[in-house]
């Protein structure tokens, strides 16, 4: 399997090499397998789940309502986490964000705000997660609510950058999390903490939306922002219940998450 | 730099295979570098693009309106489309709107259809990109139409399972595509010679729709298909363009596609 893979990107590659440098020889080109009739001609190339392929799916919305990740990508999940492939899909998305932020035509008048998400968006809990499977056992809420507590979540450092060149920019923050009420003074405590030292709201979920969906319970809330007057030139937030719904704002951005999914 | 990345990951791995045996022991959690200040530390790690993070981007809707594949990835995009990560990772997305389909409580009274695009969905153009650059290179109308009206297109084989798994379970299937009339005829023959031999509906763009973008083209017919008493219970593209918008069925499925852009 390993030695086959290898070999068609050692084909692919020599394709793609000698495609730079003339145009006229022909290529040999991996026809898909149509040919052979069945249809499901990749099947038999793919044992069990591929969790790269997982991860994309998560990432593209394709996966949706999973309740943990798969057991067999527990190592892989974290071996991405922990690695540096994470940070650099990060700050993929934030140098996007930040390119976009400055093409603005900013009014400077206040009212310009982003909205970002807390866990694994403004905040990182991977030293929890870390120690609790990669979110390859279930949630445990009494756990991740003790870590919590302890206020001392570092920053997701991509996300710090954006922030700051956002502030630097006239872009007012608002941060937008599903983190209770209860929680409010140590996730403001832990916010200062990891270097996020001001913004206009911290909003936090109130008990009335106990029953609601995060897409529920944050497009709420962002309605609520606009028609306080506030313009929401930017989103950003891990989850794709972060971005969808309605007021999501003028752009939004979706940073890596293969951890949790919240709907 | 290489060899940063595999101690970091051989740590990771590390990390992630003593956490199996042993949660009681002390973890090596990577800090995410909050502490040295600046708050840009993942930036000294990473030198002009990374590919992988440029094509995750892509999927996830973070990058958007690009013109071409930045040219330092073309042999990436290269090798990703000719090896076998695209075709997992196509599996994967055709897999998920399977067991999708496969859930619904369908009405079988031939209204339940499910939508797809036909460019880099239905059929592949890979032959065609393998010879033009990857998408990393402009596009140019004029050599693909040619690559069209040859008609030999094969299918994403994926894409065909799914298709003749729907059609199976009683949905119908009417294909959506941004193709122009004039090329209607030989796109029929293509999908029948690529082994889709039957369609409720092939929609092609009329001129009426030029100056309109993809998203609403395809919106204002997938509202007609919806007037017209249809249920569209999935719907199916590789660009964000034929899931965005309104009317975009009950469940949309994003391909992987990082050789172009349509908006």
């Amino acid at each position: 399997m390993k030695s086959l893979l290898l070999t068609l990107l050692l084909v692919a590659s020599a394709v793609a090499t000698s495609h730079g440098t003339s145009r006229s020889e022909p290529y040999l080109i991996h026809p898909l397998r149509l040919k052979s009739g069945s249809g499901s001609n990749g099947a038999s190339l793919i044992k069990g789940i591929n969790c790269a392929s997982w991860r994309l799916g998560v990432e593209a919305h394709n996966i949706i309502d999973w309740k943990t990740v798969p057991q067999e990508c527990e190592e892989y999940v974290g071996n991405y986490m922990l690695g540096l492939q994470y940070r650099q899909d990060s700050q993929a998305v934030t140098r996007e964000a930040y390119l976009y932020a400055k093409s603005l035509n900013l009014s400077r008048d206040g009212k310009d705000i982003w909205v970002f998400d807390i866990d694994e968006t403004s905040l990182s809990n991977l030293p929890y997660y870390a120690k609790h499977g990669f979110g390859a056992v279930p949630y445990n809420a009494t756990s991740f609510n003790e870590w919590v507590e302890v206020g001392v979540a570092p920053a997701l450092p991509e996300s710090k950058k954006l922030y700051k060149k956002l502030l630097s920019l006239g872009i007012n923050v608002v941060f937008l999390t599903g983190r209770p009420l209860s929680q409010k003074h140590i996730t403001a405590s832990n916010l200062n903490l990891a270097g996020y030292h001001t913004w206009t709201k911290l909003i936090v979920k109130d008990v009335s939306f106990t029953d609601k969906t995060a897409v529920e319970y944050k497009s709420a809330e962002r309605r609520k922002l606009e028609k306080s007057g506030y313009r929401i030139v930017g989103n950003i937030g891990d989850q794709w219940s972060d971005i969808l719904g309605t007021n999501t704002g003028h752009r939004t951005f979706k940073l890596p998450d293969p951890l949790y999914y919240i709907s």
